[in-house]
């Protein structure tokens, strides 16, 4: 772990020593969480006692991290973008554009980082029952699953796990085992490719 | 590694010590093959290369396993059809039920071993780069793409590589990351959920 404050969340920057609410703090919570998460799951987990692991107030979660979710997705699923607004980004507009607007997310995100992002956490999960877990509870109950039961509330799970399994897969072929053309095709055409799948799998009749 | 001859085969049974063509034979090319393929890929790997580390004569590949490509599934992929036959099953029959072919194939097969095989080959995937380009060379060149060119013969190389992202993205949601209800719903809903998706991959408008 680096006690270096990331510079583009424009948090207050170059705080040292051990202080409360400094970068220490910080990775100290980053530390225990990933401790905690993997140990009990997203949902046994709990932000009190993550601060306790990390030796700081629960008071710090949230003026560090927004929130439990927020502190996920950077300790564990190291996202980029603000939680909070994931869902909200990728639900809003048209009902017809959800496929293309999660396909393009995902993709321009992950290529941002070459997939490295991607790739750390396929091999979390792929050796650590718990991330798996992690990744059930973020992604496709609280994101995909919730965009298909605002687009099409009949199966909304069964249609959440669809598209959880179209936009792992596509990680995997991209990012993980590369299979070519579709891990060097830019961004507008796997968009165009897979968009009307996850389509479908959101607002679609499947069978 | 057992020594059990495989009774499914249909193999001569029961051979005892190391004597040329018998189970030992068979063990220590599994071994070697694992070994050659890792080291050098399925396209770099040559059967002499394979009898050689395993020090019996390289007419014992075609004796046990067929082919480099039947060595391969056995060895690697450890999948339990006859690879001769997979492209010949999945490629038969009317071009718009290849999708349900494909997708009904995959998961009954899968799910006769608990999802244990897909489970093995994505962890030795996400740890080993050449895992990953066997993955590629076999499931996406030489079954997805073949098929592809055969149904749709535009971009055949990229209708592979999208079918080949959901299919490993079926299978990690249904056996590794176990994403719910998709990883307890029976075949038939599965296939009627996936199935049109692989279909347009293989020969609809990809935009």
């Amino acid at each position: 772990m680096t006690d270096t404050v990331d510079q583009t969340e424009g948090r207050p920057s170059r705080r040292r020593g051990r202080r409360p609410g400094g970068t220490d703090t910080r990775t100290a919570l980053l530390d225990a969480a990933r401790q905690v998460f993997s140990e009990q799951g997203y949902d046994g987990a709990t932000v009190r006692a993550i601060a306790t692991r990390a030796g700081v107030d629960a008071a710090m979660v949230n003026h560090w991290f927004g929130s439990k979710e927020g502190l996920f997705v950077k300790a564990v699923l190291q996202l980029p973008f603000d939680p909070a607004d994931l869902f909200t980004r990728l639900a809003e507009g048209p009902a017809d554009a959800l496929g293309e607007r999660i396909v393009r997310t995902f993709v321009t995100t992950w290529d941002a980082t070459g997939g490295g992002h991607f790739t750390a956490l396929v091999r979390s999960v792929s050796s650590h029952e718990q991330a798996a877990h992690l990744l059930n509870d973020f992604f496709v109950k609280e994101v995909f699953t919730r965009i298909a039961n605002q687009a099409a509330p009949d199966q909304a799970h069964f249609r959440g796990s669809l598209v959880g399994s179209q936009i792992v897969g596509l990680g995997m072929a991209r990012y993980v085992v590369r299979f070519e053309p579709l891990a060097s095709a830019d961004v507008e055409q796997v968009v165009a490719a897979v968009a009307p799948n996850v389509q479908r799998y959101l607002t679609g009749n499947l069978g």
